[in-house]
Parts: structure tokens; sequence; C-alpha cells
């Protein structure tokens, strides 16, 4: 039984199964707790099985199976469990220590522990983890943020159990405290946009040119070959072509509810966005999206009251629409991606993280599920100029956008006049259009606030704050 | 000197003294206290010369001044100035005193203070004070939450202070804690809903038919006179005419620069929103037109790399795009009172506040910048049906949005070819055309979420949660 240093894992559902059976299959020996032993025994009896693993009944008999400085796992639930998982822990840890948070976790939740475990002198370490179960097993991506010194120590074992692309591991250290996770948030925000702009396009693809499972599963094939191609239009088309076992001879897709569910993060990225001054609308109008798919009865009620435009579109040119649709979706994509990396700008300012945009692209590229070709073109961006203000003023990116905003154009006016709702698609749009507008009609917004509140304004020509008496 | 009863009043800043103003003129006297005793020095000389005035230097002779039970009401910065000030006043106090709260405080906030005063017997009223400078003065619109009793006893002063509709006053009990800031939060996010759908109108009619400040004047001169009759299409329609006194022959509106402030409430009635689950884009959309609003120098650097599209529209039947424009602004302003009404509702049964939509819909009416005729229209879609679950169900609205969304379809599709940015009028399309879809795309979504995480999917045909392993 040699290995390389041993490793503890807290938490043994899905997640932390899979890890701990990763970092054993790089040659580490991984000792586990569960708060039930019932689990951590099932699992020494199944996966883990002949390996390298032992499990502990006691948290203190844990603590003491593993070599100094203890590295330890915590793959348990986000907030209230997590706190007390560590309380639990520290009483029986030294200095040096090392405690990996890889939950589901707040960053604010992850600054705290932070500044907590600071003065203890155990190092603490918040790091997203993205992939699912099965990243989890073959290689998650690894966004680490906490006490550099620590990352250092364990930087070995988490670029030996990440998703490695290119020879590349998909794991980084992101910055201080609560970075990792922060950097995970936005991670899963742009996960949102990009499943909502998908679902958008097929939703035409389907109604206005009436595309049935298999054409739609050729028009995927056929974008992950080229600027689209990624993880999620893979498993896309994939999905297109899933036969029911239920109702045979019909699409799995078209027998699933219309109900989408989540778990908060998008909506942390949004809330965030907002504190920061930050647009981001293209996720907000995602996880929205999701809420309005919730409310299914209102919807079929409304349905039957409230009228759309009449059916049209069967003069519609198919194959110069499909193109538009593709263009539109990179485009936008690229508009999301925009917002997302804006954010991590301003949020890297406000925390004083100082993120490498760039590397966080690349160890997007593997392990999780916005991994996408086209990240390396961030990450190249990045390299060419590191304070880039927003992605559409790189030159590869402004080159997209200005070939292909045409085709959003039309595809957003397509959509608004055959009821097709594209709320993700048309707020890219307003988003570039804002974007490059000089002049924009705040200027009214201004005077209205002036005129109702005495806010006062600023003038084009001047400098100062004026105040108009605007009633006559 | 004689007079119904009397009030203090804490804060002499401007909403404070005109509050103070206007509560001694129906017939009170009041007591004044400011943090720093200049400031009331100047007010008791000035504005309050000659009229029911008191003021003292020493916040315990301010309370002596004061009939029991007192009424006091605070009008200091929110947050922690508010708390400092309830901290000094509370040793003064006996029970059965009530305090006023009518300050831009965070919801949460008067729900902490109500629960924390409860216990001390002393009463706390957190209520919403819509109006600016001049509704503080002459009128303001109230929405008072908090203890019911407490209530009952100011209910008298608050109606003669209100803004008075026929006849009615635009003050009302709203519920129980922070149910009063809630609706004033809410209608601040309306407030930016409104003012961004305005100025999207206004850009196109400038930038694609071309308007002058005349025209744009007539405009909306003529469409304060039906359906869209209000006070923000009113100032709005006077703003276009205002000539510049440094650039003669200029309109003052063209010389303002085109960066919008605010003061938060619109971002955080889009944060509960996010936490309620609810969707609520056209106010989120209209926060984040005015965080881009404020990138001013990048948008400079993009206007000059990032192209929209070839200058078009000349064709355009001016007479029949501007009719056009008019239904898509009233139909997308019902739009986003459809999503302000829902989040009341939402938070309503979070809370258990029991909200009054109809109530709600009167009291803006009058006094508060979003007072406009067809708030008439909402107060009756709740009196036919108190448990509406969207306006857009009652039978009035439902005949606008049949009537009215083929033209919003239309003036977001102009928008879109003609390279104006419209996120508000594009994201309330987007919500019609989600909210009347029976079947949206999400299923998709849910579909990807079992492909990649496991998250399982529930059937249209059949009760349960499944599961598909997708890979073959």
């Amino acid at each position: 039984m040699s290995y390389l240093k041993n490793v503890g894992v807290v938490g043994l559902t899905v997640m932390g199964k899979n890890l701990a059976l990763n970092i054993e299959s790089r040659g580490y020996f991984v000792s586990v707790f569960n708060r039930t032993y019932e689990r951590t025994e099932r699992f020494l009896e199944n996966e883990a099985k002949g390996k390298n693993f032992k499990g502990s009944e006691k948290i203190e008999d844990f603590v003491a199976s593993l070599e100094k400085p203890r590295t330890i796992l915590l793959m348990v639930k986000a907030g209230k469990p997590t706190d007390a998982t560590i309380d639990a822990l520290l009483p029986h840890l030294d200095k040096g220590d090392i405690i990996i948070d890889g939950g589901n976790t707040f960053y604010k939740d992850s600054i705290e522990r932070y500044e907590r475990m600071k003065d203890s002198g155990i190092n603490f370490i918040g790091t997203g983890v993205s992939g699912g179960e099965e990243g989890a097993l073959n290689g998650p991506s690894i966004m680490a943020g906490g006490s550099k010194t620590a990352y250092d120590h364990i930087e070995p074992l988490l670029k030996s159990i990440a998703a490695q692309v290119d020879g590349e591991p998909c794991a980084a250290y992101t910055g201080p405290d609560g970075s990792g996770h922060y950097v995970k948030m936005v991670h899963n925000g742009i996960e949102y946009g990009d499943m909502q702009l998908i679902s958008e396009i097929y939703f035409i693809l389907k109604n206005v040119l009436k595309m049935d499972g298999a054409e739609l599963h050729d028009v995927f094939s056929t974008w992950n070959q080229g600027e689209l191609d990624s993880y999620l239009i893979e498993i896309t088309a994939e999905i297109f072509k899933k036969e029911d076992d239920v109702n045979q001879g019909t699409l799995l897709l078209d027998n699933i509810l219309d109900t989408a569910g989540q778990k908060g993060t998008g909506k942390w990225a949004s809330q965030s966005a907002l504190d920061l001054g930050v647009p981001q609308s293209i996720i907000t109008e995602s996880v929205y999206a999701r809420f309005i798919s919730a409310l299914k009865n209102e919807r079929v009620e409304a349905s039957q009251v409230l009228e759309g435009p009449e059916a049209a579109g069967s003069e519609l040119a198919k194959d110069e629409v499909v193109e538009e649709l593709r263009q539109a979706l990179y485009f936008s994509k690229i508009c999301s991606y925009a917002q997302g990396f804006a954010q991590m700008g301003a949020a890297s300012k406000e925390y004083e993280w100082n993120l490498d945009y760039g590397n966080i692209a690349m160890i997007f590229r593997g392990g999780c599920i916005i991994r996408a070709q086209f990240l390396q073109k961030i990450k190249e961006a990045y390299d060419k100029k590191q304070d880039l203000n927003n992605l559409l003023l790189d030159p590869y990116f402004k080159d997209i956008a200005n070939h292909y905003h045409t085709s959003l154009r039309k595809v957003v006016s397509l959509a608004a006049l055959h009821g097709i709702p594209v709320p993700a698609l048309s707020s890219a749009l307003a988003y570039y259009d804002s974007y490059r507008t000089e002049k924009l009609p705040a200027n009214l917004l201004q005077a209205q606030r002036d005129y109702f509140g005495a806010h006062t304004y600023q003038r084009l020509d001047k400098e100062g704050t004026f105040h108009t008496e605007w009633q006559e």
C-alpha cells in the first residue's frame, strides 16, 4: 500500500464520493468521514473496496488518521452544515492544516470563513468544483480561492484530479478568500445563460422552422463542428435523438415537463451584479425565464386568453435562417461572456482579488458544463490586453460582433413577429446596442429625475452639476 | 394658537421640512428636532416663522414637548442614522408612543425594527412617502405598514397630509411591519420601468422618425390626453420644449449627460424578486440600463469599433409608427405593472401581509411619480377579482394585450433592425410571450440538467420524477 500522501474527504454524497475516488485513483490514500457512519460503511464495502481508503466513525479518529499538515476536503451541504462540520473539525486540527470547502458555497460565506480561520492558523481554501457527478469522478474544473501558501501546498493534488485539456490541468488559484466561489458562481450564471440561449434557438427551430428531432439533431451536430463547438451543444444534439420509452415513436424531450428547476447560483450572480452596478441582463433574464417556466398552471390559463400573432413563416428560406440562428447564438453567447467577465472584473476590484481572466477562461475549458472551444479566444484576448474592459472590444470578438450582429437583429425581429419568447437573445442585442451607443437616452431619465426630485444633472459641455426649474 | 394635536418631526432636510410644513398647514402643532440645531434654527426663522412650530435643541426637550401618546415622524437618512435616532429617542418614550419612519428604508430593516420595538410597547410604523419634495409639501402618496392600532390612531393625520384624488386621500395602511416600505420599493421599481420605457420610445421617435423637440412635445402632449395620461408623460412633454440657456437655440435635454443616477430602490426590488422567484425583468432591465448609461467612457470607445445596422427607415409611415409606439408603450407599461403587482403578491404570501392590491393602486393615483389614470383600471381589476394571479388575465387588460401586442412586436422588431437598444420594451414582449405560452422550451433545460447533473425531470403525462441515462 504505497501512496503519495493522504487526504481527508468529509461528506460522501455523490459529489464527495466521486471526488474521493478520483483522488485515490491519482495515487493518494484517502481517509473518509460522513456524519452518518452507515454511508461510510456502504462506500467502503462497495466503490472503495480494495482501494487505498480508510473510514472512521468518529471525527477525531478521522483527523488522527491524517498526516500533518492535514488536507481535508469538505463536500457537505452549503450553509449551516458546512459551518457545523468546520466547528466539529477545528478543535482537533493544528496550525498549518488545510480545510478545502468544495461545496456549492455562497462566496460571502467563504470570505467570512477565511477571515474567521485566519487567526487560528488553519488555512482555508474555498473552491468551486464544476462538472457535476461525472466531472467529480473523472476530472472537474477547479477554481480555488483562499490562502496562497496553502494553495501551493495542495496544487499538485488539485491539478492531478482536474480535467486536462491539451495537457493543461483545469485547476487554478483564483485569488484570496471568496474568489474561487465567486468565479464558480459567475460560471454557473454563464451556464444558465448558455442553456437559455440554446433553448430559445431550439424553440425557433421547432416552432418557426417546424423542425423535428432528426433535423434538430443534425443542425446541432453540425454546429458542434464549428465555432459553437462545446459540451452543451454536443449534449443538446444527443438529447434531440433520444426516443421515449413510454410513448414509443416520440422524442423523450417532447414528454418532459417545461418547468425548469434551479439551485440558486444564477440568482446569486444576478444579485451580486446588481450590488456591483454592472449590467448582467442575460444571466438575469435566464433566471427569470426559469421562474416563468415554473408558473405552468398560470401559463396554461393565460394561453387560452392572451393572443399571439397569426401563424406565418412558411415563406422563410430555411437554410438561411438556420445560419442566422447559428450566428445569433454564437454572438449572443459572446455578449453573455462579455457580461460575465465584466462582472468578475467589477468583483475583483471591489474585493481586491486581482483575478486573472485569461487563466479563468483556461480552467473553464475542461471538466465543466460550459467547456467550449471558444474559451481559448477569451484567453487570447486577455493575453493580448490584460486590462481589457470588455470582451467585445477585443479584435477577434469585435470582428464577430460586426459580422454577426445583423443575424441577431433578424432573429430577434423574427421571434418578436412570430410570438416566440426570446428574453435572453433580445437582452443580448439590447446590451450590444446599448454598449456601442455613444449617446443613450439616459439624458431624458436625468431630466425627469431633476424635474420631479431636483436630483440635478450633468451636462455634456460643462463640468459640474446643474438643476433647472423646469416648470414655467 | 389653537391646533388639532401635536406631532413631532425629526430630521429637517428637504423632505422632513416639507412634510413638517404640510402637517402644520393641516392644523397641527409641530415640534421639530434636528441632529444639528443650526438647521432647526434656520427653519424656525424662515419657512416656519409665524406658524405653529416649536424647535428643541435637546432630544429630551423635543420628546417632552409632545402630548401622549406621542407621534414622532422620522425623516432621517435610511440605515444607521435611522437606528441611531431611534436609539436616542427610545429612553425618553412611553408605552403607546408611535414612531413613524418615513425614510427611504429597506423593508427588511422595517421588519426588524417593528419586531425590536414590539416588546417595548412602542408602536412602529414604516411608511413609504412618495412624491419628492413637492409631494411632501403639498400632498404625497403614503403607504404605511406596521401596528394597525397605531395606524388607526394616526390615520387622520396621514389622510389629511396626503394627496387627494377625487376626494379620496392617497394614504393607506398596507399591512404589518415592513409592508409599507416594500410597497414603496416596488413603486420605485415601477417608476424605473416607466421612465426606461418612455426613454426607449423617445429614442425611437428621435433617431428613427427623426423628430425634433417640438414634434416630441406634441406627440407626448397628445398621448397625455388618452390612455397614457400620467404625470411622467406630462413632465416629459414639458421637458421636450425646455430651451437651453447656455447653448441658445438648442434643447436643454440635448445638452444633458446621458448617465443616469439611482438611489438603490430599483436594485432592491430586483433582488427581492430574485429571492421570491418571481419574474421581474422590466424593472431589472431598467436598472441595468442605468448601469450601462454610467459606462460613458467605455461606450464612447465602443461606438468607434462596434457597428450597427445601415441607416434606414425613411420609408416608414410616420403617423402609423407613432400610433404603434403609443400602443407599445401602453402595453409594455401594463406588462411592467403586471410584474410589479405579481411581485407584491409573492411578497404578501411570503411575509403574510395580506396586501390589498386595489387599495395600493388607489394610493398610487396621486402624489407620487407614477400617478396615472390607468391605476383606476388596476383598482377595478382587483375589485372584480381579489385573488387575480396576474393583471394580464383581467378582462380590461387582456383586451388591451390582444389589441396592442402586434404594435409592441413591430416596435421591438423595428428597434432591433435599426440598432436602437430597447431592453425594457423587448423584455416586456418576452414576458408577455412567455406568460401566454402553454409549453415553453424549459423541457430542454430540464433534459440538459438531467443529462449533465442527474437533476431528474418531470413528465407531462405521468406523476413523479425521472432520470434517464442519456448517453448510449
